[in-house]
């Protein structure tokens, strides 16, 4: 039985997944749908109520019905690097690649469907509410006077996007931001806003979560912090990442979200405040984990490798750092 | 309790719905997310573990708590007819709109992850397989080779694409057609091919299932009828579709089929043979059904009405035409 990891060829953090599973001796695949045709090429039959479907990647042949498990990484759009590509080859291409994946019995990490619900974040605060994680208190509207009265009730604000990253080539990251005190809000009518309570935090905190181990990193605020820089991901790379442990209560509320969600991997942001508490900021499907890795030490890609191996850890292994199991 | 039909403003076959949610004093609000931010309006508020939302459309305003049921029948892409559209407006426009919705407890004709992962033919065609539909050997290639030795299993076949509609503007339906017997496969190494051994068909049936409603339509091949000529959307409009009953193996598997989509909404087509077997061709989630109801008088309109209104056919009611109800 097969892994196959769909992703770009340039990514490094796959490689140390590879590692392990080669070390491991479980066989894998590793393709770019952007390859096919040409590089990558499939083929299924459907003949008397039964499916034959193959993959071939590097001179390598793999059985769909042979598959473990299917690692969603970082996959380029099918066909964009075919020979000559057009937006109907990439639609065909794209159907036949996943619509036949699709049928498959192997795990996903993550499936497409679970992804593609997980990345709406006005759902996911309902879906955090509702697993009892504390959610900052979050206004998603285009009504200018529904932002005003927000912002008398919590007067400290954050804005940041609804969506993910800015589609421009390459993508590009839209900051969280602190709304000034005089902020004239009539331009909400033009775009859905996303305004946050803003939690005056002592610390990032990075849970990562694969299968049922749950992987916690944190980053301390240093006491002479600007207040106005509230995006970890623009912060000051002198304050180290250090793994952490994680409040049973919280452990338990991700493991309600990683099962109400479907997913097999999540990256979970949460703000922790003076008093200790984990404010959920977001869970990020697709998360990356490899800087996480290399300044904790935690084993995350050794875990992603062996649910991909086996569906859970090792039975045997020994995992350092800090984590957590959720039944 | 609302129902919210989410699809442009000429879509006469909503109307044809509206009408009988309507007569039955049912609270309906339909808009088309193209139109947000502007002609409609969102906000969402998430406080103290619970979620408060709101659209409004033509000044009518509606709590998304109060939604019974969502019709996803033709809506725009989000925000394409905003004032000042953008990539990144539509995206974020349609996550604050989508994400909100999903939260919501309403039921769906269809919903999108259902409605994403019926569009795969490859999917349908093992669904298919699986629920005991019998489906013509097919076979989706790259490898040149593998499609020779196909056709000379199969020397009638069909090729089609993959997906749907070319997606030039407006998008293109690419028909159906026959596979001369000296074709040369080479060409399937540029792009996946689909196969498929022809039916030799004696009529084109169209089974439209709402819920767990059945309603088959018939539309007889001429005897005369061009070999060549076989797909239905482009045969001649001298034969018209009449209602049929629908036999019951058919009935079950294609109850089980809507169950493992997880659809409320499906249209089948069938080709059927001179043995009068119904071959599985394909279930398009999203359908049209305006064209048959107005050929057969079939209560395709009012049956979708009664589901988004109570889930399933008034109790009372009493259907005319053919249907058969799957338990």
């Amino acid at each position: 039985m097969t892994v196959l990891i769909l992703t770009c060829e340039e990514d490094v953090t796959a490689d140390m997944v590879v590692v392990h599973l080669n070390a491991s001796g479980v066989p894998v695949v590793r393709l770019d749908p952007a390859d096919l045709p040409g590089g990558v090429a499939l083929s299924g039959e459907y003949v008397h109520g039964a499916f034959r479907g193959h993959l071939q990647s590097a001179g390598r042949l793999v059985s769909i019905s042979g598959l473990r498990s299917i690692w969603m990484r970082r996959p380029g759009p099918a066909a964009t690097r075919a020979p000559e590509p057009s937006d109907w080859l990439t639609e065909e291409s794209g159907q036949a690649l996943y619509g036949m994946l699709r049928g498959s019995d192997a795990r996903w990490m993550n499936h497409p469907d679970a992804a593609r619900r997980a990345r709406h974040k006005p759902w996911q605060l309902r879906v955090a509410q509702g697993c009892g994680l504390p959610v900052p208190a979050t206004l998603i509207t285009t009504f200018p006077q529904a932002a005003r009265e927000f912002a008398e009730r919590y007067p400290d604000l954050v804005v940041k996007p609804v969506s993910g990253a800015h589609p421009q080539d390459p993508p590009r990251a839209v900051p969280t931001s602190r709304v000034a005190p005089d902020t004239d809000f009539t331009a909400v009518a033009f775009g859905p806003t996303l305004l946050q309570r803003r939690v005056a935090k002592r610390a990032d905190i990075r849970l990562t979560v694969v299968g049922e181990r749950l992987l916690a990193a944190r980053k301390a605020t240093p006491e002479d912090a600007d207040p106005d820089q509230v995006d970890v991901r623009f912060a000051s790379p002198d304050v180290p990442w250090q793994a952490t442990e994680v409040p049973p209560r919280v452990a338990a509320a991700v493991g309600a979200y990683m099962r109400r969600a479907e997913l097999a991997y999540g990256a979970f942001d949460f703000a922790e405040d003076a008093d200790g508490t984990w404010w959920f900021l977001e869970c990020n499907q697709s998360g990356q984990f490899g800087f996480v890795e290399v300044e904790t030490g935690q084993p995350i890609s050794r875990t992603v490798a062996e649910w991909l191996a086996h569906g859970g850890p090792e039975p045997r292994s020994h995992v350092n750092g800090s984590s957590t199991t959720v039944c």
